[in-house]
């Protein structure tokens, strides 16, 4: 193993000396309740926007607020890295997640405030707190050096945690102008603490509501009970059939496009320092379940699931009602790796329900598609990885791990698929951030080694785009 | 096959004289909206008890008015018939079901209209018409001949559509009054049109929530998906257990106390004139189910039953949401049979459900019993059955058939354990009545042939008490 890489002097010791401006800067930032959900913050919204502008223009970038059909884009760009340099792609979002519960908050959402090496506030680790660290690792090479080894586009958008709906017409929009040689996204967490680690697969996601219907109404079941088959029934007994008895998914092809990850991939995940016995009592289960022959983490990120999301039907109030339904709902969903696809599993899974309940069972059964997204996984070969794994060791002192998410972040696959740019997924987040929920933080010390590895890996990237150009 | 009988003259007569009263009288009992379940209707409540107390006094017989916890008891004797006469408890109820919803009621609820020979009213045949065309019965015996022979008991409660909770405790309380050698009650339907029927069979219930429990919250279906026992998917995989692939229940034991209904009875059934497909087209589905090699009247009236009554888990709204529930519901029930009991039936459906998730399982399940009842089946043997099959056929110009009900009707029991008497269950009732629903009605001719058939009920059957004591 090559010596332990060191970030470069004059970058760390001006980020030194910044340190007391970076996070005064951020809790501006932070005070902006931008709830994309929320109608009654749109002004906020726009305000993070235009506070996020200044602050981009201020470090030296040529900046514009470009609007979309819901909260616009912050497009920021630096490009005077000269002709054969390679350009980066920044990509993060402005907008936050809604507050509420308020009063589990122990200090208020929007006032941030730091505990125990953590920065508390609504935003601090998603997303603003990591597009944050970006923005200084920049300021920190224009101010110190006057220029940036690399070509930088910051796209920050306002509807992440509204699904992002205007972002890939968006790129697509403006694919000639937003042409990189890679796209890096911090949005996510590391490992555990002290562990830096690289994003290197999603798992994509195939959603369905399924309905089977049985009689014209609710029926009395003491009167018709015997006689008449209860869809409620017929679909507990359809949904049995969804997994083999090793928790494998018995619908009819359904694996036939999995492609095994590599084994370099997997062998790593197996050296992860995980624990079942802490994962069961992190959500409070005596044993766990799925797949048999294969560890939680590769359940977790490297294998398609089948999940029930919602039951309902006939009577769910208090007591007894003795009602034979007349329909009865299931939401199901699945989490595909590659090369699965949403539009085939929708049909192999549309085909297995209609051989169990077909019109001579006596109900029938409608599936509806409501969301699909493709897997991702990322090649983890080529200059930016190569680049970060340095970085992220220079900063962290120690090796990134490669880690995988059971989530979807359909963005991710969207920049690959029309930019025909890498993804770098690099985050700094850690377990337990309440990335979505009261109290969320982001470690203090984290943000601080987040930004060193950015500042590092635009140089990094440079010197090994232009090795291998 | 004996001569027809006919009903005695002078009471036919006395009853063809005052049908225009019957109705006026009957319209009046119907126009007092006595909804039991609703405080706000109590007065009228207890107004109804007040016109039934003074209708049966008027006609000669010796009436109180006893308070239970909810609404009271309309007793009424007439005890005149000498000391080996037989004793005849009828019994009926005074309160109605909510008429919601009121738009549907072609004419209102409660202002009865005649339409097409069917007297529309909230309570026209569940239970006051039905109630009435005793009073007028007895009120042709009393007027005609100035006795009865048969000492009568009339009890009426008011608190049948809330489930009869004061009931059998008044029973119980005023036994010995209340002794008798039968016990008749009209609250029931015939087959069909011209078809006098006895109902000889009701159908017991088990009714069950069970909650499966897994994570102690509910989970990202995308970052936990796949490690994570889904309690959705093991209720449904569960409940998938409860049938075999022919429809018989697959609980250890669960046939085990099965009686077989007399093969007489089953002969009977089998010979009336049902139409599968037209029961089909009635409910709305294209092919029935249950269990293999059974009759649809067999399905409905002599076999147990297990039905889903109500299913929830997760997220049921619209769209998708990506949770990984942590617990859900169903709601279960099970009809039964004689001679099977709900107390050994939930032991039965606990051990088997408790096989198919053990500790071992990642889920933990619970099973509350929330109801229960008895079945019933009459021996149909007995002067009473054998007065009721005379009457009938002497009002309906046919003989009777005797049906099951695969519903239950918990009083039945009671009044048979707690007085020891055989209960007749005679109802002019017809298919389609809507007893709750809008849109009530009682046949006016079945009215007529209902109080016909009484008043040539108390006759015979005093003979063949006199016949076999």
């Amino acid at each position: 193993m090559p010596s332990t890489p060191t970030i470069p002097r004059d970058l760390s010791s001006w980020l030194d000396a910044h340190d007391a401006d970076a996070f005064a800067q951020l809790n501006e930032f932070l005070r902006i309740p931008s709830v994309s959900a929320r109608s009654e913050h749109n002004a906020d919204t726009a305000a993070a926007a235009g506070w996020l502008h200044a602050a981009l223009a201020r470090i030296g970038f040529t900046v514009e607020t470009l609007p979309t059909p819901g909260h616009p884009v912050v497009l920021a760009e630096w490009r005077k890295a000269g002709p054969n340099a390679p350009t980066i792609l920044i990509y993060g979002h402005y907008d936050v997640q809604p507050a509420e519960p308020l009063e589990l908050w122990t200090s208020p959402a929007f006032d941030p405030t730091v505990r125990d090496g953590k920065l508390f506030a609504r935003g601090s680790v998603d997303d603003k707190g990591q597009l944050w660290a970006h923005v200084m690792a920049l300021a920190a090479h224009l101010d110190v050096r006057g220029r940036l080894p690399v070509n930088v586009i910051v796209l920050a958008e306002g509807e992440e945690e509204v699904g992002s709906p205007n972002l890939a017409p968006f790129i697509e929009k403006h694919m000639i102008r937003l042409a990189c040689d890679a796209v890096v996204i911090s949005d996510s967490a590391m490992f555990a603490p002290g562990i830096p680690s690289i994003l290197s697969s999603l798992r994509g996601l195939a959603y369905f509501e399924v309905t089977v219907r049985g009689p014209s109404g609710d029926l009395h079941s003491g009167m018709y009970g015997g006689a008449v088959v209860n869809p409620a029934m017929a679909l507990a007994r359809a949904l049995a059939t969804l997994h083999d008895a090793k928790g494998r998914i018995a619908i009819k092809g359904f694996y036939d496009k999995v492609k095994p990850f590599p084994a370099a991939v997997l062998k790593g995940m197996r050296a992860l320092p995980h624990s079942d016995a802490r994962f069961r009592k992190e959500i409070g289960v005596r044993a766990l379940g799925g797949e048999a022959g294969k560890t939680t983490l590769e359940k977790l990120w490297t294998r398609p699931t089948c999940e029930i999301n919602g039951l309902l039907s006939g009577y769910t109030g208090e007591g007894a009602k003795t009602v034979l339904p007349g329909e009865a709902m299931a939401k199901v969903s699945f989490r595909l790796v590659p090369d699965q696809r949403p539009e085939v599993i929708e049909r192999l899974f549309k085909a297995h329900l209609m051989r169990q309940l077909p019109a001579s069972s006596g109900v029938t059964v409608k599936v509806t598609a409501l969301h699909g997204g493709r897997p991702w996984r990322a090649d983890l070969d080529g200059p930016v990885f190569d680049a970060a794994r340095i970085a992220l060791r220079a900063a962290f002192g120690r090796a990134p791990v490669i880690v995988g998410e059971g989530g979807s972040i359909p963005v991710v696959g969207d920049f690959e698929r029309i930019l025909g740019a890498p993804v770098l997924l690099v985050g700094f987040g850690l377990p337990g951030e309440n990335a979505h929920a009261p109290d969320e933080w982001i470690g203090v010390r984290n943000f601080r080694d987040g930004t060193r590895t950015m500042a590092m890996l635009y140089e990094e990237f440079a010197a090994r785009h232009a090795a291998g150009a």
